[in-house]
Parts: C-alpha cells; sequence; structure tokens
C-alpha cells in the first residue's frame, strides 16, 4: 500500500481497526450517496457487505468508483476565538473500485472479520451462515490502494494576542464507552453475557 | 420540510442535533469523495463551513449535487447467528445542492450556530470573529428537502429455529462519553473550565 497524505500503513490500519462504521460513497447519475455501514479491514483489503439486494451493493458491484472514509472523533477543541474552534478526530479516506467476492473461501473470511472486527472472539461462538445466506450476502473487496488518514490532536491553537484572553481554553476528550450489556428478552434462562460483551473494549 | 422515509421532521431535527460531525459526499470528474466535517442545523438548513481555500468548499459551493449523512452508532446487536449480527443506529441522509451563504448577517448566525451545536453556551464566552475571518471562512447552506432517515434498535431478530440454540445474545449500548477537560497548557492561570466544559453532555 503506497503511503500517501501524512501517514504510514501501520497508522491508517489503528484507524480502521478502531472504527465500527465507514461511511460509503459513490454516485449514481450524478447524485453522490454516503451510507453507513460495518466494514472489516483483511491486510490491506477493505471489505463492506448488506444484502444482495440493497441498491448500495448492487451498484457497486458494478464497480463504480467509490470513497469510503472511517472518522473517529476524540475530542473538542475550545479555544479562545470562535474562528479556531475545532474536533480531534483521526480519519481515513479510500478511494478505488469496489469489486464482488466471488470465491466462497474470501467471502467466508470475510463474514468472519466483519464479526470479529464489531466483537473479537464472537465467530467462534455463533451459528455460522448456511449457504442460502451467504447467497443473500454480497461481500465487497476494495483494495487499499489510494489511502489517506488525517488526524487533528492537542490544545487549541489559538492567535498570539489572543492567549491574554481571561476566557478557558482546552479539550473536552471524547470516548465511546460501552454499558452493560442487555440480554435478548427471548434470551433461554441461565446463559450468562460471555466476557466480550460484558467487558467490551476496543 | 417534506417527511421521507419512515420518520417526521421531529425525528430527523433530534438526530441531527445529537450529531458532532456529518459525512459530506461529492463528486468531482466521477470520482466520489466522503469528508467528514462538523455541521449545524438552523430550522431546516444543514450549515456546513470551513477554510474558503478548502477544495471542498470550494467545489461545492459551485452548486454541485452532495448526501450529507449524520450517523450516530447506539449499539452492537450480537445475535445467535453470524448472519443477523448488526448494528443499532440512527442516521440521516440529506440530499441537494449547497450554496454559498453570503449574506453577512446568515453568516454569523450560522457561525454562532456551529459554535453553540458543539458546546452549547460557548459563544457568548469567546472572541468573536474579525472581518478577515470571516472572510477566510466559506459557509454553505443545505436546504432540508430531501431527508431521509434511518433508524435500527431494540434486540437482535433472529431465524425461529435460532432461539433455541445455547447462545448468549443481546446488544451492547455504546455511548459518547465525554472526559475531564484537559486544561490548554498555555492556559493563563486561575482560568476554571466553564460549567459546559466540566459536565459536558448532549
Amino acid at each position: 500500500m503506497p503511503d500517501r497524505g501524512a501517514y504510514d500503513s501501520e497508522t491508517v490500519f489503528r484507524i480502521l481497526d478502531e472504527g465500527l462504521i465507514c461511511h460509503v460513497g459513490f454516485s449514481v447519475d450524478g447524485q453522490p450517496y454516503v451510507i453507513p455501514t460495518g466494514f472489516a479491514r483483511v491486510e490491506d483489503r477493505l471489505y463492506i457487505h448488506g444484502s444482495a439486494a440493497s441498491r448500495m451493493l448492487r451498484t457497486l458491484a458494478e464497480g463504480i468508483q467509490v470513497c469510503v472514509t472511517v472518522t473517529l472523533l476524540d475530542g473538542l477543541v475550545l479555544a479562545r476565538s470562535a474562528f479556531h474552534h475545532s474536533m480531534n478526530y483521526r480519519s481515513v479516506v479510500m478511494l478505488g473500485r469496489a469489486t464482488l467476492v466471488s470465491d466462497p473461501a474470501e467471502k467466508i473470511k470475510a463474514l468472519e472479520a466483519f464479526t470479529d472486527h464489531i466483537v473479537h472472539g464472537r465467530w467462534n461462538d455463533i451459528r455460522l451462515p448456511t449457504e442460502s445466506e451467504l447467497k443473500a450476502t454480497d461481500v465487497l473487496v476494495l483494495p487499499l490502494a489510494e489511502v489517506s488518514a488525517k488526524i487533528r490532536k492537542g490544545p487549541p491553537k489559538d492567535d498570539a494576542e489572543d492567549y491574554e484572553l481571561p476566557i478557558w481554553a482546552g479539550v473536552v476528550p471524547l470516548t465511546i464507552t460501552p454499558e452493560a450489556p442487555i440480554a435478548d428478552p427471548r434470551l433461554n434462562s441461565g446463559l450468562e453475557p460471555p466476557w466480550y460483551a460484558k467487558k467490551y473494549s476496543r
């Protein structure tokens, strides 16, 4: 993977692996669409998936240009001036052509990656896809070839003369916090939440 | 605002007002781009802004078609089967043409909305924009005309026969949690963080 922008592959991979959703952009007849969806990274490939019946998947599978963006919000940057207010974030923008995964082995590997991307360890505990479920699911792959990352971190950057103003400035850090798992109301009695649900972390 | 999709304006507005970033999609020469940025809603108009020098702002200001999407992630949905794993989320997709705000009064109102959208009450405490800062900032407006919301909530929906499996299923709720504010290392001594930073909530 060529390293575009200011960051290396390792930084890009870390942002992608921490993200839970991506925003997929594509155009149909000149109208752009931006759709949130799950994803997974395997080596230098990004996978997205969805119902084989969805418009997005059908459109993308034709091999049109896409842009997939993953953004992590890290904090609110409160400067002394309105102008320098900002947010701390890390984002990755990926350009290219997504294509349909047809190899069954690659497809099942990608589905495993989707599940374990959301909850590491979950794949081993669940009922795996049937033939008809596999048929109903389209998986698309985007090679990570044209990728750039953007990162803003740290305190506000104010104009020199504003540092003397009697205005508090700093950062309010934001984190995504898991709460206690909520059992399915139809859960069979006696089943305890697994460790990855009780102590979820990324 | 016409109510597209399953949800009314009030639901759409609530999602927008809770979101901190949007993903703006636009196409240049057939290549879509999806860029994360701040935003604010005022009545039935969405505002985005940025440096007057940025490619995105310059491109959008030409009046091309855009898609702006705001997504809130609410939880991880752990089903009994791989196939029914999902996420709980609320999203709003807005289509239309963004245009440059030229009226100075509307522009300053939008800038106030950006700041107060991130941290309610902040605008009253800070050094307001100068003429040259106003010139360096482009504000775009997108009328909320073609809007749809999508919401997934609640427990997993498994296949009938899977409910008997000895597999824990449920939801891991996710929330964005503010941490204690971090003062700018260059902060003048004696300045305490304001209430909206100490007890930040949305």
